[in-house]
């Protein structure tokens, strides 16, 4: 008995020390003695239980592989995160596992204040953790994917395009950490997808690689020597701001010639709308009804129907962003580059048709694939916290 | 003298122990018992002995800091590279100091074949070897700058533009290494421009750095966590080949675009030739005799003495480089770019201002600045000799 005092007098001790630690390093806030579900998972166990049957102890744990933890919890849970995935358009919350399962996702519309952003996705997550235990999932933290700069050292955006609304300056790691009890990363949307790929994806074990992710906006994460290229203001991999003409249209950035003026979903929305106010964009074939709204499919399908205007922007389109990822190749020299997003499968072939015509030959070796994880931000995000939780290094 | 026996036995041991280790590593020839400049260094020694008067051994040995060795040529001498620069129009070799000292310099023209190139190479660097004892200079190793996609793993040159002809998977390393029994680096010249930048110039103890060199063609070096970035294929930091245009004038590569397609010496000259055979290149206060050749250097005079079509060609380099840096602050986000070669301070301001105009707000924060690096290719070149040979690691 007294051995056991000792023993939680030296735990309550080592909490302690690694909260402070915490505060220097990325890990804000710590329970490792407690996710704060005890209650529930102890009537979740007791509701499993055959009152009307005598009761024996049963060994039969499952076997678990790459286990750290002694608390029971960890083998009777799966190890999970919470990946929260702020987008131009949607705000996302789900549990994912640590084999990159996503084993329940929420969705809401992103709010346009900071104030409604930030009380929602508490909401969400708050929802979230307490489903964790229904699934058998137990949270070690949470990983938060956004638009916009971030130091993530910090857990602090530190700057959005027009994209996400005041959403600069924010930290986003005290009051969610607060709140939830939980540590909490932050990074940019782009380089959680380059983390995803790294953890789940295609770029498992590859030394160098870049992944460009065409959505909304475009966005980009670079892996060096199997770690993410940050920069020395937390500007690395703005790659969808790689600018391949001396003047193009104009960027949300401010500047003009950025890849994603020319490439993006917005981008192509942009140009969709423009064809279609003139009257140039329905071809045999197709319709837009009038509550509608004209987007890049449309573009793209009547492209394909043999508009040849549509088929015209497409392809600077596919310039564009080929040449842009030249310009990463004459930088970086990856030997993979993953592209992901809804227009991925639209682009890869113009992409590595440009590397053939533009690229030093020295560079042609480098493959270029479409991702194929499911969801690369909302992976990533996880992989924030499953990399940390349980290498113990980041 | 039996002790004496011994220890030479394991030196020799030690010395054929690291011949081995060398080709697994940078090192493929080594002569760290000596650089077969002995007799020399004797009979010089011998010349300043006044015979006259009667000996005495002195004791006043200048005292050296950061000394490594025990060997007592090194007290006396400066430990000393030497550095090959191998550029679209000359050879150069030099001895340089650890200091960053060029104590002696040999220039020549760069001859258009293999075989005479590398036979001048090997002629100059005996004649420096040999003038290096006189100079007080012990060369602990030859390092090569070149142009074109460098293996400096292997001392391998991989390729090159049309800029230095003959030059592509050529071993630099074997040849050079067994004539001169020293060890030989190879490296890309831009990659050695950021390292003479790192070791000697604005780039000491910047952690990410990036240094673009505009001559006769643009290279460039990207120095990340305080070491190059090599890149998959050793392609990365091909800054020239970024790609700023859609369309763009044809480069030496095959691309178009290029920024060295718009800002190099050639592509200015080329601008420059067009302007003159069109009777538009002279204006008051300037004249191009018969013989001359029409450089950069006209166009740049043409546009200060009011020739507005000289003035528009420069304002698009200018454009075009800036862009190039923004593309690498996108990319890389480094804290610092380093412009060196002949035409950097002519484009320096045009760089910041399109920095300020394009560049996302996070990346503005970078110094912009010109080396005052005398000739970073050599010194480059030397430091891939003087940080292996004391630092020993590499």
């Amino acid at each position: 008995m007294a051995i056991n005092q000792n023993t939680s007098y030296i735990n309550l001790k080592k909490s302690f020390t690694l909260r402070v630690a915490d505060h220097r390093q990325r890990l804000p806030s710590s329970k490792i003695y407690g996710d704060g579900n005890a209650v529930p998972r102890i009537l979740k166990f007791l509701k499993s239980i055959d009152l009307k049957e005598p009761l024996q102890k049963k060994f039969c744990f499952p076997p678990v592989k790459d286990n750290i933890s002694q608390d029971i919890d960890h083998i009777l849970e799966t190890q999970s995160a919470l990946a929260v995935d702020l987008g131009g358009t949607n705000l996302r919350v789900a549990i994912v596992s640590m084999k990159g399962e996503i084993v329940k996702k929420y969705t809401q519309l992103n709010p346009k204040t900071y104030e409604d952003r930030l009380a929602l996705i508490l909401k969400m997550c708050v929802e979230a953790a307490s489903e964790a235990v229904n699934v058998n999932c137990r949270i070690l933290g949470v990983g938060i994917s956004t638009g916009g700069r971030v130091n993530p050292r910090e857990g602090i955006v530190l700057h959005s395009t027009k994209l996400i609304q005041e959403w600069s300056s924010v930290d986003l790691r005290t009051p969610i950490s607060d709140a939830l009890h939980l540590p909490v990363w932050v990074d940019n949307d782009g380089n959680c997808a380059a983390l995803a790929e790294r953890k789940f994806g295609h770029g498992k074990g590859v030394e160098n690689f870049v992944t460009l992710i065409t959505g909304t906006g475009i966005g980009g994460g670079i892996v060096h020597q199997h770690e993410l290229i940050h920069g020395s203001s937390f500007c690395a991999a703005e790659l969808g701001h790689i600018v391949v003409s001396l003047d193009g249209p104009e960027c949300l950035c401010g500047s003009q010639g950025c890849i994603e003026a020319y490439a993006s979903g917005i981008a192509l929305q942009r140009e969709a709308k423009k064809l279609h106010d003139d009257d140039l964009l329905l071809v045999e074939g197709m319709s837009v009804k009038e509550e509608e709204i004209v987007s890049a499919a449309h573009l793209i399908q009547a492209a394909k129907l043999g508009n040849t205007k549509a088929e015209s922007i497409l392809r600077t389109a596919g310039t564009a962003l080929g040449l842009g990822v030249v310009n990463i190749l004459h930088t970086v020299n990856p030997s993979l580059v993953i592209l992901s997003g809804v227009l991925a499968n639209h682009y890869v072939n113009a992409v590595k048709d440009v590397i053939n015509r533009q690229a030093l030959s020295s560079v042609k070796t480098v493959d270029v694939v479409v991702s194929n994880l499911a969801d690369p931000a909302l992976l990533g995000a996880a992989s924030l916290v499953l990399d940390y939780t349980t290498r113990r290094i980041y």
